[in-house]
């Protein structure tokens, strides 16, 4: 699940700033910890990813199992999708990922994962409301951690994993909403 | 301007992931770059500064001159508070500064700073719809620079750099909302 | 149900356009679709339908009729109060009427309905948000159909079907929020 | 500037709900009015134009002239820029077009076009809450007009106007925000 | 300028809690400072003065008069306007009034003023975003003033003074947005 | 409950504006109602609470008995839980206290508790947006009943009861966001 020297090294040469500004040639690593339900992974939570990678040298995502909530997925399921979907693109960039499953505040799942930087895509002014509650609990609760918020790229801002399982379980297409094999695994479950 | 070597190892020892999650010692290098009018820096503008630390190598901070817009502070004072006031801050956490001017489009001096990252702070709804603006146009002008947003911590949500203006020309005490420098040039501007 | 050729002749002396506008008498016909659980149907709802028909020739009204959620009126009860509420206005201005049931996603029901033109009514930012992601989800499902919002009239900007369940169930007069028909069942509905 | 019989009878062929639903087979016509200052015309104009065709037979687009403002194109360049870009997809559609200049309150400039709808595009919650406002008292001054908002299509939500110019004043590559005859306007602006 | 006793002991004999509740017949007096440009007074800001004499017993309404800002009505006219319209409404209630001129930060004017209240009325999320920000930072400044915001009553929500001058300026009428003596002197000053 | 004249007198003290403002020493007694489900008392509502002391003479504390939602701590513990953390900055301020549970509508129970005002804090746009039809709503219900809005102060800004819940059921630290006989409670309720 690690990003090879190689990837490490390509992107180096890409990014790294020209040494006058820093003697020092070894940069502080930084771990993002980016947190949903995933009941599926949707294109919008991969344009998180991918645009987290700017900035983050590994990317833990952790997979909420919630018991008291029904998952159309089960969270073995989930992980798995979401594993495959985000793996190519961050080994691409030279990102290295780690897709785990949490329950209970995911500050402290952060924190367990070694992340200081939490993670969290914005759409509109109603995620924006929300996460800014939630930013200003979790520095509280863990000021070591930062929150940093990803813009939703333009052709991802509408999507829901919430209509996404609507439309498929109306026998509908999700293929625009979700990667292909994410569009595999609702056509699996509903064809039944 | 630069961290020093002894800063940036420091930090590499805290923040480097264990070896097993990635072989190569190697991490990319980030650029973030921030820009405004800075017209005075207020402790806002710090807040972001020091929160994007967390994930900049090197900070770039572009300090807009518009010939047509009259300026409490002329660009080079603004630009000496603002170098004055976050240097020890960035020096800490072992982050390169730089200060610049620039006009015309922001995103043009970002890729002249070599910058992957545009670095906005959010404080509320407003300030969110047009950042969403400006990310998404900047996406379409440079797809390989990345805009991350920074919640705004609690304490500097309402500050704006007008209103300091406005409440330093009214004889009052801008303390509460500026570093420490820019309440003495302040003082010294409506002294006279 | 539907507006008599009087009414439609009518409106058309009113509102065609100086045929030198176009030399073609006959025009689009357009079909307008909006849905909703209507438990009960509102001045809100009302509103929204009255101004619908300001473009569309034809109005259907789709009732939502989810299973798993528990309604105060039956479905038959919800399509007879939005029926007879709505078709005295809408024959008056000269658009027809359709009220029927539907159950899974609106935008299938838009479909079979035969509309071009989904409406939904805005009262506030937090109805906009949740609003442009069903537009932009549906634009992806269905490229065909065009979201139409209408802007809530200042009366009944504050009516939510939920706080009139609430005023009704608490012996309160529900009068200012919903039709004579409504407020009658209403009566009947809590009186027992 | 009219459609053709051939336009509005293969528009009708399709979108005529069956004779069942209203006996009537003529429909009313609606003009809609769209008014800005189109300082130069975007994609996120077009986007709106272009969807207000699915429920106007006749659109009449009206370029603000406001002598105390300085344009960066004079309001005969405009009115050519929106005629030229707007007319062949109403065409298409079958919709007539006619491009006018005004000056003065818009709610006016609809009432003399002969319209019955005001047509606005929403992007973010900024533009909705100052079009609510307008929505309201347009109300009061002209309830024989109604307003209809348009859903900004994703790829064009970022759009606005003052950051094209600022683009395009700098050397920068407009064409990703407005159509082709605005790209070359602006390229012969900016050029001299 | 001030309440009778025979006004101070009707309302208080309607409104003054059971004897039960607190053995002492003196209440605290309360002062609240409303200010604006008032250029000219609407309906909305008489919402607001109503809805703030629930809880003043003395009302202070300022009038900024900026020098660098051309405003349509002098600031002795404004006062006029201002008084007159709202004396009657706060006499009825029992609510002292005052109506002062002021330059310069208004939480110094509602200081000099003797209010211990900063009343501001909400129309949309765009007021609530910058009160919020006004509200912090007069915090700050002055924390022993306390801000209290006033949702806008339905029919005034859409109503601003901006659009008011407009109205009037083209030969509109604006008497459903101003108090009759405000209509009376906008046609004055147009008529000439 | 109730303040002491002692107290009300020093605050007359403070607060009475210059006699010659107003003839009549007594002024009209107010009443706020504030509810909620209390589910626990966070220092978010003691800021709301504390806030509203400053325009009220006496205020009446709603907490919601909600048969239907599984509470936390029983009715009778959250009423204690307020009593004790309010009564101590009330005494202090001069303001009479009641703490009283409530079924059905909140605008009901205000009445019945006698008061005028009723009290709402506001956070962000989302309780903007659900306030504003609250208290739309609550005005046609109860004219006679005015709605006032508090601005949450900015550390208790993103301060939700849920997430207490949630941090204190993980065995995290709720210390600061609760007062402290709340963060007693929470051990006690989890460390069983």
């Amino acid at each position: 699940m690690c990003a090879t020297s190689a990837n490490c090294e390509q992107a180096l040469a890409v990014l790294l700033p020209p040494r006058a500004a820093c003697a020092n040639p070894f940069r502080m690593a930084r771990t993002g910890f980016f947190s949903g339900s995933f009941d599926p992974m949707t294109n919008g939570h991969l344009d998180v990813i991918e645009h987290a990678a700017a900035f983050c040298d590994r990317l833990v995502i952790g997979v909420g199992s919630n018991p008291s909530k029904t998952a159309l997925f089960a969270i073995g399921e989930r992980l798995d999708l979401v594993r495959e979907a985000a793996a190519p693109i961050l080994k691409h960039i030279g990102c290295a990922l780690e897709v785990v499953s949490f329950s209970g505040l995911a500050v402290e799942a952060a924190r367990k994962a070694g992340a200081t930087l939490i993670v969290r895509g914005l759409r509109d002014s109603t995620d924006f409301d929300y996460e800014m509650q939630m930013a200003g609990m979790n520095g509280a609760i863990a000021p070591e951690l930062r929150t940093v918020f990803l813009p939703a790229s333009s052709p991802v801002r509408p999507i829901t994993a919430t209509l996404v399982r609507q439309v498929a379980a109306m026998g509908g297409d999700p293929s625009p909403f979700v990667p292909p094999n994410v569009v595999k695994a609702l056509k699996a479950k509903f064809s039944g």
